[in-house]
């Protein structure tokens, strides 16, 4: 994938044999259970493959990540919530249904993000409502990340009738109603075809997310990690890459045994390596004791610290290489505009920081924050 | 310009509306004498032109100050310097009809950088040796802004048969033995055209800068700003477009009253201030006291304020925009990627800090530096 | 003043010396006009005197800057603006007293912060009201330079019983109902003795300022250069002194060749170039043009700018210099904490990115600021 | 110990009852095996100790890290290394005599550095020559923590007699011959006592580490951890009581609700948690894995993190706390002062960086290195 990487940066297009290698080594099954087919894997072995795929293909690894949030967030729902909604029957044929299909390949997206709205979910104006087979669901999403090629999409809708911030998820088919409109062509990350989505759908009743209306919000605070963490080890990966780029280039200019580069890469050596231990201290933890408050902590930490440190990195490292590593096609040139985009997807690393700050303080850091 | 910057970035190509808008100005004689038709201007009003014009359109302005190098170079060398030198005679004449062509409308670039030596002008393996009816001129450049637009490029040489680095300027026309290799498709400063220049050309005698052999190293001591220096206006004029398109877009999102927004913006809002004095101290300076030593610390203060004032306010405001702003076409996106190639032109950053710290140490700094 | 500055440090006493000094010549009449003694200096002039004052001896120029503030403040008050106030007979002779008396070596303080309230002077705690023969001053002050030691103290006081926040200022003199209560122990700036104010005093009619009641608000908008810039160029002076000593340091000790201490050195000159540029531009302008929107937007960037390039710059040079330089008496260990302090002193570089931020965006930045 | 250090901090006296109470709690032989009646602890529980006493005190934390270095180091040498060195008999015997000490109450520190040399091991001027009875050492030592209150002194020195740098390490007795020079007055970490060494010490032929000559820069190399990254636990404590210190001011004054406040502390929150796990990773890997290339980066990246992170977190968290906080006698006036020390302890950060870039680039980092 690393070899391909260049080709879908410059084109735009959707990595297809990235997908079709995934889809080969059954890691589109990757979240979903054994008994469906699945890897059974947990938040810390999605975690790993993260990573790697973010290093070698960072636009290939964010696709991943939503596909592996919709199955990851479904396979990891406790049954004791559910069954607090009261959904239980309904879900659980909903959540083997949809991983199930995971595992025999299908690929599922995110159209949560709208304009205007950032990633405030009670803010949502896509709306919803029941018709006599299911919903009508109206309105347009952006950000989402392999648009067009994606089997199915979450979305996050507003129940029309409701005067309070109702907010449903429905996993919504491509097909009719379903219209991607070609809007991406972004400074990084290109090839996630991230587009914007024009809905006027109808669903059948099972398009439900496990028949439960109203749990999107309270959602976003139990299991923050899908939302707000995951794409950290994609820039944990991003920033590895930039080290081994990095180091490739200055040794083949002859440029390693400066004082001024090898203290840059020295820097960038050890953030690095203190940003991947912080992810995966986080994803432990998820792994091991999830939705606590010291583990939503280390969600939002690792939010912040992968997405400055690739940032950073690849500013510093791309000056420690100088202009020749700014022609396009060098994979510095690349990494450095796919590294900025990290901090900027949410929560951002001010809203991080904000988040953080208000806990460390010892006040409530998911007041108002969805 | 401003308004065609986009397209020139998107496609990479030569700013043609741009220079004939230059060149109907006149200001294509900005640096040449007013005897000669030229504007007579100073290194202060090429700062504040060049500002103005980076604040619009930064590759047009780096072309542009290429060609200002050159005609303010010959401009301004002392008249002592050049007798010194014994070279008064062809000189003069040679300066005139440099800075008349400018005046009329003729487009000078600069051939200096080569592969793998950065800007160490000793170490240039671009050589000449004479022939009957002047000079052959042989070797490969690189970074070559407005290659294949330029009527004549000013080439760095070494004599070929000196085993000293005897390194002579050339100023040789377009045409047969100049020829353009279109190896520019970079990060930033898109539209600059930095080409490739591959020289197999005899020129006549008069090519030779003032009919004066190895001078180069000299004059880059002595004349450091526009090596140095001149570069910094530009980069100025993108950290303030940085702030107007921030603004801009920051008031039209409704982002403007977030408390982290306005800490961003207030911070870069007193970087750009605090560069512009310095690129304009340095510029008044060179003005009024070429040459002296606390004039040379000025100028080298002026590149790496600028280059990395410009980095760091696109880094830090593309954050505060937001995602948003990384959709190509976005001026942002675009100065987030421009304003990168500011510290990375020789001197780079690290090299002007190490000059700096050198000279505020109380040790030569120009020792070895060339 | 520099020769002394470890002892006052390491003793936290007033620097009588230097006091005596400055008094001897004629330091203290800066700001009145030659016709009443002084050296009618400008806003400008005053920078000056505070860049020295402070690269010797940072305690002492903080005190000489209060002082300064009082008779500057006085000094410059437009006519114009006292005749709007329908205050002119009663402040015309309050100045010209209070002028002379520095011209003939009185020494004026400045009590305004209060615990709590940070130098939100709309929050003003202590009161007064009238009596027979004058008013009657009650409540506490703290961070007051020079306390003890000063024969007057310019006092923010509410008046008692207006319901809309009345804040009028007060010349009060030395004596009883003045105690002063040594709380100043500090970790930077030690000799300024800025203990707390305990005021219960009965002050006669005219040391009401100008005989104006409630304007202290509206003058803290229009000449912010007293209120939040006059420090700046104290800091300066403070980031050169770091500069002196730390070249010193480092050749004594034979570190100056190495490349990451020349690194940091050259990036230290830099910004403290630029400080003083910026801190120099803003005294241009309160001196030519006061209290317009741009001079004040200068004066604010002057006091981030000054403050934060102080502390950073102790920062780095210390760690340049090595443990050796943090022995107690060796001056970058004082310069150091020193250094801390700029940033912290009201208006804090937090608080003036805000101010900037909100300008720079197009908001009123002075809504709700006092 | 807490409650005790702002006390020790004032007068610079060694925290007597706290090592009271570390070896009542037998916490002085918590690197002894527990056949000599110690703890038996590996490197990972001395970083959790060091945390634990780096965040109450950081002084003493320092002083018992000296202690620790010397009783761990000898604890963990590898029998095999030992053997290697021809050494093993007296070594064992010296090494049980020294631990068993430990166990019993006794207090060892390190005599390494020297005015001049920095913590190039290799540069050493103090020297010792052969006796009758054993050695004479002589020469003068700085920075050794716990002067005048240690039972013994582990000095580096060089063979007099030998043209080669051959350094070797004693365990040399307080007593005569063995002068304290009370010159520690510094910045921070007051209460370390770290005084000058002034030896002309006759020792007994056992007081030759191990009864193996030249062995010093070896270990060096070998076992860096208690060289360069003992410290690091101390400094990681550091940074958490900043941070525990900062929370009770900010929440006691009510700033804790500020925006800008929110921001520093949870940028300071997620360093101070990144630099705990690199610490710890670094630990766990000596204690697993010690001395093998991997786990020699960690060792260097855990000390440029831990340093950097605690002096940046101070100085971020004083500004969130304003001028309030810098009284003397506030913890963060005392935590802004010692936290700056970690990164100019040997290695120093910048020294690290270097050592980090040379590895990660590919090149021998222990080139040249002691």
């Amino acid at each position: 994938m690393a070899g391909r990487a260049a080709r879908y940066d410059a084109s735009g297009d959707f990595p297809e044999e990235d997908f079709a290698d995934l889809r080969a080594a059954g890691l589109l099954g990757l979240m979903a259970p054994e008994q469906l087919g699945g890897a059974g894997a947990s938040f810390a072995d999605y975690t790993d493959v993260a990573i790697q795929l973010g290093s070698g293909a960072g636009a290939t690894a964010l696709i991943f990540n939503m596909h592996a949030s919709v199955t990851g967030a479904l396979a990891h729902t406790p049954d004791e919530l559910v069954r607090q909604f009261g959904g239980a029957e309904g879900f659980f044929a909903f959540r083997d249904r949809v991983l199930k299909g995971a595992a025999e390949g299908a690929l599922y997206a995110v159209a949560m993000s709208e304009r205007g709205i950032g990633s405030r979910l009670s803010k949502v104006k896509t709306s919803y409502e029941r018709t006599g087979s299911g919903f009508h669901i109206s309105g347009a999403k952006t950000f989402v990340s392999g648009a067009g090629h994606a089997d199915a999409y979450l979305v996050a809708a507003r129940d029309k009738h409701s005067d309070e911030p109702k907010i449903s998820y429905f996993l919504v088919p491509a097909g009719p109603g379903v219209e991607v409109q070609r809007t991406w062509d972004s400074l990084g990350m290109r090839a996630t075809t991230s587009h914007d989505l024009h809905l006027e759908a109808d669903v059948s009743e099972d398009a439900l997310v496990g028949g439960i209306e109203g749990a999107a919000l309270l959602l976003a605070q139990v299991m923050p990690q899908w939302l707000v963490a995951s794409y950290a080890a994609v820039y944990v990966g991003v920033a590895q890459a930039v080290l081994r780029h990095g180091v490739e280039h200055l040794r083949e200019r002859g440029l390693h045994t400066l004082p001024m580069v090898r203290a840059r890469l020295g820097r960038a050596d050890v953030q690095v390596a203190a940003a991947e231990l912080v992810v995966r201290e986080a994803a432990r933890r998820v792994t091991d004791d999830p939705g606590s408050p010291e583990t939503n902590r280390w969600v939002w930490r690792a939010k912040l610290v992968a997405g400055d440190t690739a940032a950073e990195v690849a500013f510093s490292v791309l000056e420690a290489a100088g202009a020749s590593a700014t022609r396009r096609g060098h994979p510095l040139e690349r990494l450095y505009r796919d590294a900025r985009c990290g901090a900027l997807q949410p929560a951002t690393s001010d809203v991080c920081a904000d988040w953080l700050g208000a806990s460390a303080l010892g006040d409530n850091p998911d007041e108002a924050r969805w």
